[in-house]
């Protein structure tokens, strides 16, 4: 017989899902309420209108789509493709391939633009991309990307696809409450979120929006979206601001009280605020994983503060040091993905996660594991130097 | 600015999602932890043991799709649907249209099969169609009709596709839990169900199963799946058995501790017992609707005791009164769908609010409104009728 479970309490560190906070869970385990009770239609507006602010925009089409990041990729990808299309897939971490697993499974044409795993994209070859495929219409790349920890120049290639004509897909899955995301001030075309990330939330349901041009897009389709889970005109449908909603599916309640809950925790510190607040956090771990004698796997002007990439020293057991975390340190940090497995950590401080109490518990436990592997650090260095940072 | 949102306490005895066990609420907001966790992975398999035992099924590939029985529905069709193929569609109610989108979205024809709404799917009518589309290889039908409540011949209909060579999609997102259904006796090949209705849970998740001939038409796809999210060879990596799991989507982890602790509730009560106490309240409150004066929607014979299809009374107002039960009472109860809508309630008794107290909460609910607005029903008998069942 199976009996209850009970998770240990760890403190999440990795690449997402990230430290919920308690008022999360709390706002999480309140009673269920049916998905066509006016009070949740109410609370379904107030969604809206708060992922609004958080994507800083005034698309009408923004709302949570009821499953993870992967599916609100995928929503942008059906909705804006058409068989026969062309799109130019920025590729330099994870995420772009599986960008071009959507584009492919569209019946459409994906260009590759490559850049090194650890570099962000480049807008150069991105309008070259366009010069020599100036029928594409349509161009998708990583914000934020979270195998590497880049930052790419979201405003710039948003508006390169605007001046070429094409609609930008932005993956901004780490980005969105982390970093700056301008949607309507940069012309982003379909952007999609997750809620794990630095939302403060529990993973399993990606907020996207769209713009009018994408609306238009999508309404002018001849071809059906391949999609019916994922269409998003029936999904307007349902998340509509008119009073008559059309049934599309049973919306998923509680993860929709969480998601709010962390909304309006997100509007009352206010983005600036939680902006400084992951750079604060960052730049102190920074200063103490330097301090220790670490380096940083990507280049400062385009670390994102949200995920922290940071070089394995040679000789150090990668899997030892991350088991010895979470079973002694009930502490989770990321392993580095695809090209940089075994070669880097990814240390995240997102949302609720980053804190100055997880900067310091991270620096203590990796230090300690490290100088017990006996590696080649500076021990007793680096709670100073976070500690100097928080002190401004 | 907006604020916290604190639900009313509500009695969910509409088509869905039904009451939330306080033990499933309870797990559910437990510390969020890795998906990639050790302790993870190992909840992960129970889950799959679990849902094994409530499929009644040794299928390897069980598991939960991350999003709704909408999706869950789609998992199963573009897994198994390839363009130019020829699939039997059986309707009675709103799923089955749903199902002929899916079918036409995959580029594959959908043959109908109609039967009244609030009646079950004729078996002859099934075989007359394989008999004049020898080609067609997949069957689809529901189980439970939550639009109508109404159970159709599962095992039947089942046997029937073998025999014609083809395999079968068998909707049972109202069916798991709450009445009998053998995935492997039956011999149905993919069977997709909701978290929202019998189980207790809350809505947001899909179980489904596969049968080994199911898996094998997967793997001989020549086409790829049209979706990446819902790909099954992907999916299955990500819940696979081998240790070295690929890293596909983030799972839901805080609803899966809930599906988790429902599924033990479900194990605890015991699968007949959990039919038996469906079926006993069920006749309860049908007991009490009749002696009220009220007629069932359905026959008996294919009734479903989960979800009671109620007839209303001529000059009822149909809106006014679901309202003050909402409003009122904190009572919900379902409106008709579709052809049925203004005609009939949807009663629901599923999972944990499946029980004497809601059968007694509703009656007298109902009563005192239709005696308010001055509806020709006997008033004074009901609970009596329903406590004679109770008392067996």
């Amino acid at each position: 017989m199976a009996s209850s479970f009970y998770p240990p309490q760890r403190t999440l560190m990795g690449p997402g899902p990230s430290d919920v906070s308690p008022r999360v869970l709390g706002a999480l385990s309140r009673p269920t309420i049916g998905h066509l009770d006016p009070m949740f239609i109410a609370l379904m507006d107030e969604i809206k209108t708060l992922l609004q602010y958080a994507f800083q925009t005034e698309n009408e089409l923004t709302l949570p789509i009821s499953a993870p990041g992967s599916a609100g990729m995928e929503a942008c990808f059906v909705n804006l493709v058409s068989p026969g299309d062309k799109v130019i897939v920025c590729q330099n971490g994870v995420f772009g391939g599986r960008m071009q697993e959507n584009v492919e499974r569209c019946g459409a044409t994906a260009v590759m633009v490559q850049d090194n795993w650890g570099e962000p994209v480049s807008v150069d070859k991105v309008a070259a991309a366009f010069d020599q495929h100036p029928d594409a219409n349509l161009l998708a790349f990583v914000h934020a990307e979270t195998s590497t920890g880049v930052r790419s120049d979201a405003a710039a290639l948003c508006a390169l696809a605007t001046q070429r004509n094409a609609l930008s897909i932005v993956d901004a899955v780490t980005s969105l409450g982390g970093i700056e995301l301008q949607v309507d001030k940069w012309g982003a075309d379909a952007v999609y979120s997750g809620t794990q990330k630095c939302l403060s939330c529990i993973p399993g349901i990606s907020p996207v929006t769209f713009s009018a041009r994408a609306v238009e897009r999508i309404s002018n389709r001849t071809h059906k979206v391949q999609s019916w889970f994922l269409d998003m005109q029936l999904v307007m449908g349902y998340w509509g601001g008119s009073s008559k909603r059309a049934y599309h599916h049973t919306a998923p309640v509680n993860d929709l009280y969480a998601l709010h809950e962390s909304l309006v925790m997100l509007q009352e510190e206010g983005l600036e605020a939680a902006f400084q607040r992951h750079q604060h956090n960052h730049l102190a771990l920074v200063a103490g994983l330097e301090a220790m004698g670490l380096a940083m796997a990507v280049a400062p002007e385009c670390r994102l503060p949200q995920l922290n990439s940071v070089l394995i020293p040679e000789g150090v057991d990668d899997a030892a040091l991350r088991a010895s975390l979470l079973e002694e340190f009930d502490l989770e940090i990321g392993a580095g993905l695809g090209a940089l497995a075994g070669k880097t950590w990814r240390i995240g401080l997102m949302g609720f996660a980053s804190s100055e109490r997880n900067v310091i518990t991270c620096l203590s436990a990796l230090e300690a594991i490290l100088c017990r592997q006996n590696a080649p650090i500076n021990s007793g260095k680096a709670l100073n130097a976070a500690q100097a940072v928080f002190k401004g």
